[in-house]
């Protein structure tokens, strides 16, 4: 069990399971749903560290009907379309972006789960200084890689690219630790391709 | 008339009026409101200018149940304590965080209505080398002031300050230039603020 400095607890699924199939699945399932949690716990542990502050955008929602009979109740709303990236922050003194992306696919991570308006959010994020990533997390390789923003820009940009192959992942991304605290290391590679500099 | 780069459009209270009370009344609630839209329609325009990347977080919700009968329709949901500030981006490679409040008071900016989460949240930011300040609509006044967060925190850390008197506000804050594009010019007072550098 892996217990969180906010206090909640993780529990790996330890259920049997009927047959290897079923097993992979349920496994990839919950790790897909949970890079999220993994990378707000780092940050947590970043943040209660002192070694950074990125926080999570809320998702945007539209109200459309609130009743304040008991309070404030949004009783009819809908989701809408996220424009910018998922994470944002502020670590030495930069400006830090990513969006976190988890792939079930086993050989290349589809572009299609991108919008437009993140590739013009994370081209502004470049222009102005910042520094902008994917986290990818390889679901069934059990992997997270760090790819650079302007990379995923580009095989956006052309028209043919329909995904990017796992090979070009690995040979352009920076893989990323993972541990007990932080559960996701990835600033570590921050330090490495952004500031040059080589944790031991 | 406004029109807003983004094709919205803000349209002046004209009407008549029967008395002077109803008025300002009106014109307050009307400011308060569209304070802001005004800084959403700034920061439109200075990254339709590429001058800065700053983007509102959305409100988090809490989402209880949806229903998937029609699409993704929220069918119960309530609001969360926003924890953060309103706003942050990248301005000159430097990471920037905001909050923005109206005052609608005649005296003084009442601290009641900043959480201590949102402290905890600009003293960080702080720490980690980013620009944080609080944009203070005084309604009544029809003038806007950056605060460094700072002033605010100290503030805030005074138990036996409630509120911070606008003369405190106009000695330690800086008077933001209204105008029609954009409509907040907040970023020169940044540049001379935390840049020090003069715009003319």
């Amino acid at each position: 069990m892996i217990r969180y400095p906010n206090g909640k607890t993780f529990v790996e699924n330890k259920e049997p399971t009927t047959s290897k199939k079923k097993r992979t699945i349920h496994n990839a399932a919950n790790r897909g749903m949970s890079f999220e949690s993994d990378i707000n716990a780092s940050n947590e542990f970043y943040s209660e560290n002192h070694r950074a502050l990125i926080t999570k955008r809320p998702t945007p929602i539209n109200i459309v009907k609130v009743d304040y009979s008991h309070g404030a109740r949004i009783t009819d709303a809908y989701f809408e379309a996220q424009s910018t990236t998922d994470y944002n922050g502020v670590y030495r003194g930069r400006y830090l972006d990513f969006e976190a992306k988890s792939c079930h696919g086993k050989t290349s991570f589809p572009l299609s789960n991108i919008t437009s308006h993140q590739i013009k959010h994370l081209e502004g994020v470049i222009s102005h200084g910042g520094i902008a990533f994917f986290l990818i997390s390889l679901v069934h390789l059990d992997e997270v890689y760090l790819l650079d923003a302007s990379y995923v820009i580009e095989a956006y940009k052309k028209k043919e690219r329909k995904s990017i192959p796992f090979e070009d992942i690995k040979e352009n991304g920076h893989i990323v630790k993972q541990g007990y605290l932080p559960r996701l290391l990835y600033l570590d590679v921050v330090d490495e391709v952004y500031f040059h500099e080589k944790n031991i």
